[in-house]
């Protein structure tokens, strides 16, 4: 018998509106799995279709900032939240998206020692601060950003992914959401 | 002249998206003001409708706990965060739906001082528990709400609040979200 | 009935020393009622005496620092502590002084976000410095202060009332002491 | 020369008006010396009056709770905040009153492996909740310390030496108050 | 060309005194590669040797708690140290030992949520205090323990293994001594 | 009776292996007395072994680095960690070395404000962010230390140190390890 996925009740995918069936099948068809995020999620239909919706805007989004770099910042933030799920999914995640098969937990464990180039380096200090401690982030944080060539656009997308985690990560450990198996050993 | 609402770009009512700036119209019939934080997010459509959405489906939500506990909630774990927007804003909101011109400022400060029931403190310890060391959360923490009367889907609520403005604080501190000046008064 | 405003016994008007009944009886002339820390206080004669004569040194004191940015300190460092009654009670008594309804609020939450200058800023930052670590406090702090323009008086100014009303946090902490009903809306 | 007992100006002793002369004199006449906190402080003679007479009600008093066990919470919470002029100065006052040459260093450090007893521990486990985090002081406190025989006044001693030297040691550290060389030594 | 794997010097085998040659070469026999520890540390053959030594009499003992759950220790609090060495190698030979391709990454995140039996959360709770916060360590800990069936030979295991690798962490932190790339795929 | 001096089994001497058994007759021919550390450790051959043949390498070595200065790095970040043992046994090691009755205490309590050079007060920063934050460890502390003149051998030295007593600290907390009588008045 498997280990539960979530310590709250967890719906079929028969018994869950279409819109959130239809997703959930689409995200198995692509990974050929279904993250246990989605159906732990579930259990709150019209919240996962914020949560998602939030995610997507913030993850899917085309910019300066490459997609592997917002996996950076989610494993970077989660694994200073103590948050299992995410470290290890968004691991997965960044493992593939940076064809690199040891960044991910380098960026976990302490990423002022990862193989990180000096502007990425800048995005975390910056997206752990905000993880960390937002009330004090200020115009010299801003600046040092500025200084290694990101715009406007790109500290909101920093801290939107630092934050959005941080929700992320707190229902994670409140759900004790467990990762999939198959996410420790992608990418590697 | 006013100060800025917002460190980022904040858009015209009329530039903006229809079903955002209907949504913005329909608060301030309602309210008689705009608070910023509609318009401050705006500035990113997609990620203003999740976040309404979210908010939408955790403070709007019928059941045990009523609409001013779950402003409680908002409020004590804004100011942990030191967000002066969630603070003050929520705070009036607290005021007016617990008709009660003393609560906000009490559990702003410190909740364990607050005119406010056993379980209600309970509700709060476990929501700042989960804003502040989410990780740590166990069985514990269930078992003592559970013996003050709240079953699994209020917990799920309150975690789900805690979390929910755990991001909506770092988004705010990282904007410099200004509150309305209408907001400190209300509800007194 | 009224809900306690002291853990500790509080002694009745007429049973006072006449010292503390005309100190107090003074206040309540000029105030139109008696603000709690003074009953709560007057459990202890000798304490009593000690303690408004410390504070009356350090917030009564003419200066380049204004009594309305000596009462800044002390809402800032108080919120830090968590303490209900001071930020309560001072932050009524900091509307009146600065004849500005909205000044207590934002420096109570974060000061950082609050409409005040830089120099009053730089004081913030060193009385909460001294409230928070004070072993930390070196001469970089001292420059920073003379830069902004403090003298050395001021500094010590500062500091003591940081200094001071981390005692007197703690007092009311521990003994539950309730800020009147008065202070909620007073300079609003 | 002599290394300076203070940041800030020190006084003669000619110059001092004359209760705060003749009060200097007398510590002079009975311990031998002029201990630094009595010149430092002088520079402010109303901050000086009010902080001795706090002072001496607080350590001077009579009751269950003794000189030396009073002198304890002095040396446990200063050394937690790092205060040089409080610890090596109540150390040699805590040495004479418990005539124990070994109590102060070992009270300083840790006082959880000090050589007291179970009720001497839950004074300083309560002094220490006071000193570093008394927004979370609570019933269950209150109740640890009467189940060792404290009674109402006993616990408002801890909690008011407990505050008061909490500003004392931020004021030390603030002015870089000189212990004296004489204190090191005495009571060894 | 090969990233540093220390920031100070690293000796060539060659030059090494002939035991940490030998002990260097008997590593790469069994493993097939030399860590990169063993290098990084020859720099100070003396420091070298006490390393080991140290190492191997807690690591390599016999007794109740298995070579894998030691490892657990070291993964757990390693991670907490946010010592990016010390949880990749630590949680490859984790994998090995205990012949489990999850249990690592689950141990270094969030040891909490991890599959392990409620002693061996008992014994991760200890180390983790021995590790975060021992001087707060006292009987009640020891209880625990022992009502989770280990005997004081395990505790003193728990707390020199949580101990040693508070070392061996900060070291690999100060010399920024990097995992070799084995380590990441090892045991998965 | 003596209080014991470790709450694990103390051995006797002539039941020690004969090297352990000589190494603290010889300290105890110099001292004059046994310090309890040897005897506590001597639990676990294997492990006195290791941490005194470590404890040599770092403490007794030739340098820039004075024998007193390494004391200092001891007594400061022991002190930080609450280890009683190290605080009082190497603050007497320290007196004698230094020769300077003041300064153990003076570091022990907080070294900011000890009458030491600002190239120590620079040793102590770097010992102190090795022992409380080893992580955030970078480029511009080894600049600062550089500044100051120390060398690449200066830099492991003072990081092996504070690592080594950061181990130390926890394993003297978790046995409740007892300073020696006679270190306290050593020196002074």
């Amino acid at each position: 018998m498997n280990p539960p996925i979530s310590r709250f009740p967890v719906p079929e995918l028969k018994d869950l509106p279409e819109d959130i069936r239809q997703r959930i099948l689409a995200v198995q068809e692509k990974s050929g799995f279904v993250p246990n995020v989605f159906l732990a999620l579930a259990h709150r239909p019209d919240e996962f279709r914020a949560f998602f919706a939030y995610h997507d805007a913030l993850m899917e989004k085309k910019g300066p900032i490459t997609k592997a770099e917002r996996e950076m910042i989610v494993v970077a933030t989660s694994n200073a939240n103590q948050c299992q799920y995410c470290v290890i999914a968004h691991g997965a995640i960044l493992r593939i998206r940076a064809k690199n098969p040891l960044i991910a937990d380098q960026v976990a464990v302490n990423y002022r020692k990862a193989d990180i180039t000096p502007r990425q380096k800048a995005m975390l200090d910056f997206a752990m601060k905000v993880s960390q401690q937002a009330h004090a982030v200020d115009d010299s944080d801003f600046a040092t950003l500025a200084a290694h060539g990101f715009d406007q656009e790109d500290m909101w997308d920093i801290a939107g992914i630092a934050a959005f985690f941080g929700m992320s990560n707190r229902l994670a450990n409140v759900t004790s959401m467990r990762p999939n198996d198959e996410f420790y050993s992608l990418g590697r």
